[in-house]
């Protein structure tokens, strides 16, 4: 048998008219804002807090993940697709894919094989103009300061040494990330460094995905910390009167998009920050709106637990009032023989030792979601080369620990392969032993709050201040951001700061060489290491291999 | 009373669904794409070229304006209104409006008063997505460029400072007409110049309006030329294999937008190229959706006539087989008075005699329409401070020449206000008096083609090819490009390129600085000026004065 591409999966399922799900929903047609026949913007009155607290959020997070990534968004779709087989309502809400890696390495991101939300091509480029919004209402805020330093009549007595807001383009575009603007004579701007980040790693889009409704985004937008005055004093978004021009942009923007999975089940898919740099989850608006609509709400974060899901519960559920009643830890055998000492080259051959060896890292992340008192599930995301013995092993070790482990089939199966892990979440939840509290409080110290993720998620014994954080951390308390949340941006290939110290690292040091500040977000920012914030192409861009016949149907996407 | 703002008059007015619009042409509910309930787009199933050859095409265009407008695209809406109110069944079709001017000084582009399109907030923020779809063709082809120059795997030898090819972005931002991109060491790209145009100013804005169909846009794409090897050769669009990727990005901007206007008559409303250095008026395939669905179809195109008309007749028409029925001269009393001699203080005080001076620019851009073999219709553009004298003059001298001018009140009245304008134009077209004939042949020599348009429709008596243009008249030979259209650079202030020329400019050389390439847009591009491709904010930005509401009611949008 031939096997299938995403693409050709995708566009051979049957897919409905987005008014049929809108009625799965209980909305009539009439109450939705149709962008073609098979996705639709959501209006923000549909948000009921008193369903919000009855329903059931379930995040899907991950052990600590190879480069591919373990398959978070293709379990949380097919755990969509099992829950509504066994005859619960559930919705699966998710960020949307950035444009920009579509033609790099990476390809989209709606999920893959039997378990893909719909249109994936849509979805994966432009969708409903969302990722346009935050950039123009990104790149009109820098306008707004370039123009203010270039006019004379209106100065702020900004120093443009001192911006730290940057333009972004969704695009996989390295030559942008350093570069000289202004350039030209007196007419064409004043000359200073400047540089592009991507679009999801806009302050824009993390203020979008944290705010509770207009109003609020409208004030986050204001609160933007641009840079200081050649006398030092803070400017922000709002002396430059850019909020409601910004929030104008953003006017569509910020209603949520519904689209379906393959077997025709609701999917909301909205906004996407990245997972370094920001919180790497959707929209605030998003999740609520699932759970008004809907008795389980199937959720991701980017990254592994200690980054994914550490940022979900401390920053957006803490904020929004959220409580998870369940935690499904995505692992693959491919992952765990990776922290078990597997090479690249070994990681596609079955090997117990390796697994053995590597469990420590699924366990430490157990332990993890505990902390925040709530229950994990364990779901297996199958790969042909998995082993029977290595599958037990993990079974039983899990049980051990008292945690439910199952394999996950949607990739293959869709719905039919996730019953089990449907299943399995159920139990966890009925059985109430969930009842989330934070790690920490947003009102503790931040040097506090920053030690108490680094010892007690990633296990760290020490951690280090560089000199530079030590002056950021004496800025954040001089501008009176110390009660924002803790937003790691560390690497993900590790528990440590070391993208080398695979499986379950100890008594490491974790070194915060700089702190920044997303006042608009409420993040505070501490950097463990380079972040990338706008990638490359590679040598063969995926673009080339791509085609579009003359009636429109796409190839080559992935 | 109290004047109402655009914006104001917009929201008040009670907005049909746009399905009913659909079905005004004949289309059924399932025949369009809803983009939310007052905007959709429309399948090019629909075209038709039987109907296109029945159907009446009229260009509304105008005198040489004043920096304010004369107004084309209110009368081309009142105009509508007029024809739909009189029994006839009248679409209009007009360009995009760009969004980086929406928070400048000029403010939206949705027409005035009582002659509008709507919802015009969505017209002028982002709309279907058209321009960003534009932005993000054009931007990824700029990062596969560089990305070709960093790479060493699949070099095309290409020579980065012979890079023709510029970045787009839809924002007034000055400070990025002029940057150095690549710095920051060997991972960052390769140093060198480059800058942003705004949007509209893309190629790949020109090609979607000159494409008549998928394949023929994808072919268009793939033809652009980006620069020359180090060792002189051309390399295209198609080199890099782009195309194909391009166009998926433009899968759903190459079909035309719905929408209505105030009094509930269908609007076409599709792509927006510059006027200056490209065509300047909307898509074929809009054009060509309209005269499929309806017997009138009102459009324009930018500036005067001497550059809107001349490159839609000659490029547009030549290219797609159109042939307009008739032509609207748009003039104002107060441009009139300009071309005389007044002032920028006297243009609001009624005179005579600056407006019996001025009449000569009327006259000749009268001349230079009846040198297409098309009948010319004058609307003069209802301001309140016009004196009956002077409006009686105009008509007389115009119908001393055999042109019926009439005055257009769609501003202030909406249709009731161009009844006279509609009657007017129907008696031209079903006087048969029009039958286009272009005034060069494509294949001409360049130098021929050139100086046709400078001596016939703008009354050079010479015209000066600079050093520089010379030169480039050797490279487009040896390109074999020398039988492109012709796209005339000019200053839309005067017949001549020298802005400060009013009336009717007679005895005077215009100089061709340099000759630009669009290959994909099959354009040659003699620049006769300094052309402004970046627009930039002015000292107190509009974005400073627009508020929304937590409703998302937005006020301060001009």
């Amino acid at each position: 048998m031939k096997h299938l591409t995403d693409i050709e999966i995708a566009q051979q399922n049957k897919i409905k008219h987005i008014k049929e799900i809108a009625t799965k929903l209980g909305i009539e047609e009439d109450g939705i804002e149709m962008f073609g026949k098979y996705k639709a913007k959501l209006p923000l009155s549909l948000i009921d807090e008193e369903k919000i607290k009855n329903n059931n959020l379930i995040l899907v997070t991950a052990i600590t993940p190879t480069p591919a990534g373990e398959g978070k968004t293709t379990v949380s779709i097919g755990l969509t697709e099992g829950l509504n087989k066994i005859g619960n309502q559930a919705t699966v809400v998710l960020r949307e894919p950035s444009l920009g890696p579509v033609f790099g390495i990476k390809g989209g991101a709606a999920g893959g094989g039997y378990s893909q939300v719909i249109p994936m091509e849509d979805i994966n480029l432009h969708f409903t103009g969302d990722f346009n919004a935050v950039e123009k209402a990104n790149n009109l805020l820098s306008a707004l300061i370039d123009n203010n330093l270039q006019s004379s009549c209106c100065k702020l007595n900004l120093d443009p040494r001192t911006i730290l807001w940057k333009r972004v383009m969704d695009m996989n575009d390295r030559s942008l990330r350093n570069i000289v603007i202004g350039l030209g004579g007196t007419a064409n701007g004043v000359p200073r460094e400047d540089g592009f980040d991507i679009t999801p790693a806009s302050e824009v889009m993390a203020i979008l995905c944290m705010a509770n409704d207009f109003e609020d985004l409208k004030k986050r937008l204001g609160d933007i910390f641009i840079g200081f005055t050649y006398d030092k004093q803070p400017i922000f978004a709002r002396d430059l009167k850019a909020e409601n021009a910004m929030a104008i942009l953003l006017k569509h923007a910020i209603r949520p998009n519904l689209v379906q999975t393959l077997e025709g089940n609701p999917a909301i898919i909205h906004g996407g920050p990245f997972a370094n740099i920001a919180q790497g989850t959707n929209s605030i608006i998003a999740t609520k709106m699932g759970l008004s609509l809907s008795n389980y709400v199937i959720t991701e974060a980017g990254f592994g637990a200690d980054l994914g899901a550490e940022k979900f519960l401390n920053i957006k559920c803490q904020s929004a009032g959220l409580s998870p009643k369940a935690v499904v830890l995505v692992a693959t055998i491919r992952a765990l023989r990776h922290h078990g000492g597997a090479k690249k080259d070994q990681y596609n051959t079955p090997s117990l030792d390796f697994v053995k060896q590597g469990f420590c890292n699924l366990e430490k992340h157990i332990e993890n979601i505990r902390k925040f008192n709530i229950e994990p599930v364990v779901a297996i995301n199958a790969f042909s080369n998995d082993s029977y013995e290595e599958i037990e092993f993990i079974i039983e070790k899990c049980e051990e620990l008292g945690v439910q482990a199952v394999v996950s089939e949607g990739w293959a199966k869709g719905g039919k392969g996730t019953i089990k892990l449907a299943k399995a979440v159920v139990k966890v939840v009925e059985s109430n032993k969930s009842s989330f509290k934070p790690l920490y409080d947003w009102n503790s110290p931040v040097k506090e709050k920053i030690e108490k993720i680094a010892k007690e998620i990633y296990g760290a014994a020490i951690v280090d201040f560089d000199k530079k954080a030590k002056l950021n951390l004496k800025r954040i308390e001089r501008l009176g951001f110390s009660d924002f949340a803790i937003c790691m941006a560390k690497t993900q290939k590790s528990f440590s700061d070391n993208e080398f110290l695979v499986g379950r690292p100890e008594n490491f040091t974790v070194t915060v060489r700089e702190i920044e500040i997303a006042a608009g977000a409420k993040f505070i920012i501490p950097i463990l290491g380079s972040m990338m914030r706008m990638p490359g192409l590679p040598g063969t861009p995926a673009s080339e291999n791509m085609t579009i016949d003359n009636n429109g149907v796409i190839s080559g996407l992935s």
